[in-house]
């Protein structure tokens, strides 16, 4: 760790003013010294050498400075066992995705991993291949299929596959008060590493903003609105745990998704079905339904 | 605002890797592009780019990245009306002292300016020069004298000064539950820009530790002491506002305060008086006394 940005946080200013602003960070990196864990020596040095660039390039005053603790306060005041705001302002700056990003490096033809979002739970029903993971929940049906492969091409038997979304209103079943289990559910890839099952048709919906980071979203101009997305949960032995989503091309909220989940390569075709058109697998749907196919690709664990 | 720490933070990162990581910085700072208020924009630009740049660096794990997360969540749930934890934070990692820094630039031979703390209270006694600040606090008695002057020599009479300091038990008027008022007061300088008062001799205190932040003190083996100072507050028309500290030479936390409050040149010469020591003043203390001088330069309002 060396002194990030130090050089470009100067302009302007004059020779003893840097020197005493640099003094100040050595001073403050020195006194982590006596720290005998070296990991959180590495951190808690790399944190200050970026807030003390920050506050040094963007000149920020004493209001800003004030501002910036009211936010942290506001922030720590509204979570709760319920509510968590200050993962959500991991989220909405991004940082969330980037350390997904940093922890699932990329691996030839691996599929990309995104952010789990608050709404996973533990103990999702089990149901069949081809089973219907909505449990109820209002949404177009749509059939998802496809495979679950190594790196090789060679599938991947017995993979436990966990799935999750919102309903057409936008909620996940724990945002309704009458503990329901709805839209979730887990299932194992058979023989050929293939699977399948009927879900509903992702929506858009918002993240929580009637808190400060709402607020803050909407100082700067931005929607909480996040692209509509189907979550997945992906564990084999001996292959990295991958946690990811598929979206809708078409979506209008791609390129302004609220937590920065989207990429390019998750990106898939759900083609709608007129009313009446035939199902897979017999089954009788009422009104239109829609397709997409997600062949997943597994990197090794040790990569 | 460039890319801050960009090229460091790629070693040991694949070419792919790197450019997957770099694009979300890139999506998330395009996200500002709505904002209306170009500071905000900036200051959130700025933000972003070392909360990622961090990440990077420090190939921040998802344990690590919960821990942090769990850090702010009992930051926000101690902090209430009277207890500050995420000022404390910004305290003990020297950004208190660093936005002090660089609001207050340095300028000629003007007086170096250190940070507020939590303890000043606004409508403090008024004093006559030569009075008795202390109001009975516990402490050993202190004759502190000076001048106020500009950047040239030139006394400026008038000046309202706010001192304000700890008892000998290391507590503040403010941390007793009795409403006393004590150890704090104001005054104005005579025609000639000097002052004098009796105060008590600075000793050392730790800032508020059984929280996350003095966990966190704990976990990397720094001390929440704070080096013994006396802290002043000084306002005059067409000077800039000086909030400063003195400490005691000879101190053994100076090197190591917890806020890294102390500069060098605020270092100052308390000298130990035995008792029976005639007093400037002709008062009787009854046994040992110190006397210090602190000579003040304000730079312009407009440096
Ligand atoms: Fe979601
Ligand atoms: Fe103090």
């Amino acid at each position: 760790m060396t002194g990030t940005g130090e050089s470009s946080a100067t302009e302007g200013v004059g020779v003893e003013q840097s020197r005493r602003e640099e003094e100040l960070i050595e001073r403050v990196v020195r006194s982590f010294d006596t720290c005998a864990d070296p990991r959180l020596k590495e951190l808690m040095t790399a944190l200050v050498r970026h807030v003390h660039a920050f506050i040094r390039e963007t000149r920020l005053t004493g209001a800003e400075w004030n501002k910036a603790i009211e936010f942290l306060t506001a922030t720590g005041h509204i979570t709760d066992d319920k509510r968590q705001e200050f993962i959500l302002l991991s989220d909405v700056l991004g940082a969330s995705m980037q350390t997904i990003a940093v922890n699932n490096e990329a691996y030839r033809n691996a599929t990309e991993a995104t952010v789990w979002g608050p709404f996973f739970v533990e103990g999702s029903p089990e149901i069949p291949l081809g089973g219907d993971m909505s449990f109820g929940a209002v949404g177009q049906p749509c059939w998802v299929e496809g495979t679950v492969t190594d790196t090789d091409g060679t599938p991947v038997p017995g993979a436990l596959v966990e799935v999750w979304e919102a309903d057409e209103d936008g909620l996940y079943d724990v945002q309704y008060t009458d503990d329901r289990t709805a839209a979730r559910a887990h299932f194992r890839t058979d023989v050929q590493g293939s699977y399948r099952f009927w879900g509903i048709t992702p929506t858009p919906y918002p993240i929580p903003h009637d808190g400060p980071v709402g607020r803050l979203l909407q100082a700067v101009g931005r929607s909480p609105m996040r692209a509509s997305h189907l979550h997945f949960l992906v564990r084999a032995p001996g292959h990295r745990e991958l946690v990811t989503h598929i979206f809708v091309r078409g979506d209008e909220l791609l390129d302004k998704d609220s937590v920065f989940g989207v990429k390019e390569s998750l990106v898939k075709d759900f083609e709608e079905q007129p009313a009446g058109t035939p199902t897979p697998d017999g089954r009788v749907v009422d009104g239109t339904w829609s397709k997409v196919r997600f062949d997943i690709v597994l990197a090794p664990a040790e990569a």
